[in-house]
């Protein structure tokens, strides 16, 4: 069940919200504008449905509204940041553009960023790189929790920790984000209350058997989430979940280890210019190829042609574009007691 | 079956051999010993067992026994080189020097090599770099075969695209080496010889259907692998095994856009300082921390305590440097043969 809105309305909406809570404008209007992008592409759980904690973490201190980051360090090609739990949507962003100013002198320019706020939909970034003809790398981990069990065990240890790639083609982009592991702790918790089981097994129970019962993550030592691979390939997984742990909280320096339990994000931004390697039209014939490639390869009768990373995200970006921005609806009626508190208008749904 | 030999003995016959077939002797030695190292690790498919296979690939011109790779690109951070088909396991030793020598300059340095030979076993060059305190990211696609479909289709399009991924702790190294699919031709064709089935799902039938069986990947027209992730999750492998893709034969802009048909690889290498970031003090202890919480997290009764990456290796390149390397009882006599033509000593088995 959804309700539709114009896109511009919410735009406005949240970033009248978030303004009101104390963002500077102009960030304000950045955090909104990632965030209602990822309604746009329909990750609706990292759209305006993350509102409502971003403007109660603003409103106790958890987020803080306004400064800059702290440089800790920076070697033109290696840049860290303290983030000062600053919105993790707008440090990306931030990063994004220094990265993006300094690229075509070095190639490849790496952000690391600890102490940042949550960053919300990692995919939605992607194409402000790929429209530019730059790939752009994109991992987060969050270090003050755990649901991910390292592979061979039950206990929680680390997160699912995802991994985004933004690839420029001829044609549309490859837009991929994917987490390390085989499921989250989003879609465990909603089916949880639901009596819904996995569409898989992918959880790990107290036995060290696979699972498809979300339960099993409640039960007294709890269980948990699989690395990507499940009970039989979980090694990979695993392998990928521990390389977005160091590229984060490892290269800042700063994680699990040193105690951290504030929700956040450890961040690791790369982007990459392929017009300092092989050559911007080289690259996009190859990754275009590949893509039409996928695209038509063959597939049993009855099954749907191959889709690509981003391809349904950008079709039902389009529609909503064309047709208004579905909301699930529980988001709005979250978002009223705020707009009321902070004096904003609430946004009037579409006929 | 094996038949142990003393490493220091494996390594001088492999880098005899080599040099008796045109490279370099310095070049020769470099080349034997990551072979003789995989053997060492126990990953015995990539060590001398690749050996009859690169003589034959010199003998006919396929390897390039000497030269220089081509620069296409320099930018400091960002190196691009054309391999000329040399070979793979000699550039990727040649580029981790390269990046390695520059790397307190950048933070991060990347060498992409187009037109590389076959590279061997990723994991054997991360201990070149973990010991000096840095991180390393090593990929590699090949152009000129496919067996891997995208999620979705029963149609190989691209290669299984490893990933391997050093990390140094306070501790042992973190050596990850995985690959973006569910299995390797390799196993697949070993298992098709001897009627045997793989352990779990990882194949895709011409029907759509999940198989263990090697033999679907035989029928007309043929299966193929799956990415990582299988049936139910393999959008995830898939991503990764684009980003790969891209790394390589993308940003090295030559690859199966350009109709590639030669045996060999196209390779991403990064080289990363965590003392350009936030400190490789503070990255140790982060990535230590996080090796020994995933070591000591709980396991059902009756199962191994948790394995971090590359602690099977080390224990057994440990065991072999003390006891002789067990080589498969049909490695050397497929070396018998080079060593006659070529006049190498063939090494004697340890009683």
């Amino acid at each position: 069940m959804t309700v539709r809105y114009d896109a511009d309305a919410l735009l406005r909406f949240g970033a009248d919200l978030f303004a009101a809570a104390g963002v500077p404008r102009e960030r304000a209007e950045i955090v909104a504008g990632f965030l209602v992008e990822a309604d746009l592409m329909g990750h609706d759980t990292h759209g305006l449905n993350l509102a409502p904690g971003y403007l109660a973490a603003l409103g106790d201190g958890r987020m803080t509204p306004d400064g800059e980051p702290d440089v800790i360090a920076d070697r033109g090609a290696a840049i860290t940041w303290d983030g000062k739990y600053l919105s993790g949507v707008w440090l990306v962003w931030h990063a994004m553009q220094t990265a993006m100013e300094r690229v075509s002198d070095y190639g490849t320019v790496t952000v690391v960023i600890r102490s940042s706020h949550h960053i919300a939909c990692l995919a939605t970034f992607l194409p402000v790189a790929t429209e530019r003809g730059l790939v752009m790398l994109l991992a987060s981990s969050d270090p003050a929790t755990a649901g991910v069990a390292p592979h061979g065990s039950y206990q929680p240890v680390y997160t699912p920790n995802p991994i985004a790639v933004g690839i420029p083609t001829t044609g549309d982009p490859v837009l991929i984000d994917i987490s390390a592991s085989t499921t989250t702790l989003g879609l465990a918790g909603r089916l949880q209350g639901s009596g819904e089981r996995m569409d898989g097994p992918w959880l790990i129970d107290n036995a060290g058997k696979a699972s498809d019962d979300p339960n099993v993550l409640k039960t007294d030592p709890p269980g948990a989430i699989m690395p990507l691979g499940g009970i039989d390939r979980g090694h990979k997984g695993f392998g990928l979940g521990l390389m977005v742990e160091a590229l984060t909280s490892g290269l800042g320096g700063f994680g699990r280890a040193a105690g951290v339990n504030r929700w956040g994000a450890s961040v690791f931004l790369q982007i990459i210019d392929p017009g300092a390697f092989g050559g911007g039209e080289a690259f996009a014939q190859e990754t275009g190829w590949l893509s039409e490639a996928c695209r038509s390869a063959a597939v049993a009768p009855g099954n749907p042609s191959v889709r690509m990373p981003g391809d349904g995200a950008l079709k039902r970006k389009r529609a909503a574009l064309a047709n208004g921005v579905p909301l699930y609806f529980g988001i709005m009626p979250a978002l009223r007691p705020w707009a009321e508190q902070l004096g904003v208008e609430t946004p009037q749904p579409l006929a």
